[in-house]
């Protein structure tokens, strides 16, 4: 989890083998050092096909998701648990470092009130669970604060640091996303800030989703506090463009967010990368 | 709707007797020209009570809602005017300049689908008998973008000039908020250029709606762009600390996102003022 | 004076036929509409060689200057004049469309005491003869307000208006610098603010005068602030690499700004351009 | 070296015993924890009032100077040495912590070329002598780049490393000032960073030495990359309001930058300290 990557998104949501053989074809070309694999329905990855394009290509993989509502372990921490090894068995197979995003729940889940000690102990409990196992196969596991419409239950850096010392791990890392951040952190610098023992991995999005540097992210301030506390840990590079039903409804967006993907790739990608080289970043 | 403002939300959401004697004290004290009042449930509302106080007070007053969903004008344009028709002639009893907000649908609509051309159609319908009966009656009547969680129907400045070109008519604003500008818009400043002939009214909310200046809105950005369009509209602080369960969802705030009232008032206000005044707009 | 530019100061400042011819080139090569020419030594242009030069590659010219210590018109505005005079038939002859610049003073001086009214006087009654001039051999002529450093006549983009006030004369816009102003105004869209009306040409200059989007600039302000004003002038691009000592103590750097010319040209234009597509500028 | 203070040019440029005494009644008026004295004519001050007066209101003090042309050390070491030697038992006597500032040259010293490798030599030599001194009386000695136009020899933070590793001295600091940030680091935060690990002191004053919070400094980011850092050193706040002429010509400030005095206190110091508050520096 180093260097600078891609949520497969840019290419596909359906990691099925077409997806996947577009999706690491685009990456190769861009010249990625990893990408993100949506975990989103375990059971129909092809972890041997994965592994092989990953491998012929030198790519290297983190996997992400969020829960189903039948596996939220708010509510059913067991279910949750279930779900999140089976996840994992697969990131490892398909030869992944890390499993990672809203693995504490939901995209999307909101009990309209907010968090109750009930249900962060039922999380606790799941994470703890599975972040253990996690270590006995050999993999990462990160937690994804995203922002109050997507989940009521960790929104910002300092949570996610209150939900890995209310369980008291070791093993569970901060994964930030700066278009949460510049929502919910007072000033995205301090989601950095608070997460900083912890942070290993960070989503650089903008700040409509869309084509980053084209947007409201202050990125001098996020790359500078990135350099500051001497990250370094995976920097990838998300954008929604193909979003299937099942999370449409939690991303929430409803119109094309940027012209196409080449803007995206084209102006986006080397705006990020400047940047990040600015920061001495890579 | 003009001068400097406040969203009553800082010292009550329950539009009652003793909310309103609140909101109109803690207004005068801190020398607004103008208050929002949340007109949510516009049967309740003692209009001539709140007129009494805000002639008392040398106040002006603008009204805002967002629909329940017994009204969405998008299922039911119908019940949608009966309501909003309401809603005016309580504003105009209590003595309002205006009726905004969420007035095409209800805060938290989202359908999981872009919005189609017949729920536009529909929320066209019933926007347009309502402004045509809002200038009737001697009131503006506006309508506020906001961000992809909140609704899937007007999310950005463009969109609400396209809904007003729909329409065809010239007798609604746009009401900005900034706090949605730094989710929706591509730099902040765009929402304001694309619907700079329309722009009337702006919510001045941080990007996490606690303490402006303590958040990523880029401020200056947001006012050298209204003093350089001309903008001459009502500038209205919205913050929010109490929240009634019936909006909380649709806000989905799940923690404090100000220290405190004293927080917001003294050191946010302060701020907004100053470069309000720096940049010419008060 | 209309759309994207570069000064010539990229490729060299010497504005000899060797110089003209590269410049020239790498103007074609990067696509711009207009170049900027230093007119620092104005007898030695080879003006028929430019105008065949720039006809040839279908390309716009403006001229810029400082004046030399012999001819501030703060000391004597009649030297001034006939050094002016020169600069504009040299500019007319090479097919430019305005002379512009520190055509008020010296890049560099500075008397130790805020400007008299005899010095502001001096100014005045030497550019309303030039500006006459300049209209009626069908040439613009523009003043650059530069920071403290530079001048102490005209800093910011309102003295730049006041100056034009005093001289009472409709035909000399204002030509603003991003460098400067990011020195010398109240947020950098003050300075477009303020001389709004006679605006008609800015120089897109990072706060380091070295690659455009990786220093302390806010361009999204810049840009959000001409498109709202409506701006419609010529965008020219300008980076110091090379510098003839003449103007090298005024203008003060002492290192490589950039790694190199390509740094400039291909991360730092299409920044700006994509920037200035962004706000609909070009 | 700790907490927040402020420049004493606020109130004085003249450090007699009048001017000592209102500055230090406005400094403790303002809740200060330091002051920072100029040390532009060491003979003249008069260090046991200053003592007293500093006990009697327990305050901490630092002292800042920027050298005579007589004494600069590119061209004299010598006398350098005597001057800086003078100016810290000066320093010493009136009980403060720290000399530092333009230690390494004039403000305004610029002799129309990149430094030489003698200058350089000069300077070191100069420098490792008077920190050693320092250290044997007990003083801490800094060093601050200023811009371009301020001198020729140290511009930004790396070139201040670069200076402390050409001496091979562990007793110098470095001592950073947002304003000449802006114009010389590419984005503020990389001077910050360059520094890091010699970094005690920093100035914090606005992009045109007026009002802080109504420029184009971008103070986020500033405090989140010092917060980042773990910096501990000094915050002083500068502003120029009153200078007298043998500094003038250096700073070249031409005209009033802040309205007033209580524009920069009564606005200026809460917005800043609000912001070093948001991330935890005081």
């Amino acid at each position: 989890m180093q260097g600078f990557g891609v949520h497969t998104s840019m290419w596909t949501m359906n990691w099925d083998r077409e997806g996947a053989e577009r999706a690491v074809a685009g990456a190769v070309h861009y010249k990625m050092d990893f990408i993100e694999i949506p975990m989103l329905n375990p059971p129909a990855v092809d972890t041997e096909h994965t592994r092989a394009l990953l491998e012929a290509n030198g790519l290297r993989a983190i996997c992400s998701l969020g829960l189903p509502e039948a596996a939220w372990p708010s509510r059913d921490p067991e279910k949750a648990i279930d779900f999140l090894k089976l996840a994992m068995d697969k990131t490892k197979a398909l030869g992944g470092e890390a499993l990672s995003g809203v693995t504490y729940g939901g995209i999307g889940e909101r009990s309209g009130f907010p968090p109750t000690e009930a249900e962060l102990d039922n999380v606790a409990r799941a994470l703890d669970t599975v972040s253990k196992y996690a270590t006995s196969i050999g993999l990462l596991f990160g937690i994804e604060p995203v922002n109050r419409y997507e989940t009521h239950l960790i929104n910002t850096g300092w949570q996610a640091v209150a939900m890995i010392e209310r369980i008291g791990s070791g093993n569970i890392f901060v994964h930030l996303d700066t278009y949460h951040m510049n929502i919910e952190e007072k000033g995205a610098a301090n989601g950095i800030l608070d997460a900083r023992d912890h942070l290993r991995y960070i989503h650089l999005s903008e700040s409509d989703r869309g084509t980053p540097g084209a947007g409201t992210c202050d990125w001098d301030e996020i790359f500078a506090t990135l350099s500051a506390i001497g990250f370094d840990g995976g920097l990838a590079m998300e954008s929604f463009i193909n979003m299937p039903p099942e999370i449409g409804y939690g991303l929430s967006v409803w119109r094309p967010v940027a012209k196409d993907h080449a803007e995206v790739m084209d102006n986006g990608l080397p705006f990020l990368r400047n940047k990040a080289r600015q920061y001495k970043l890579i």
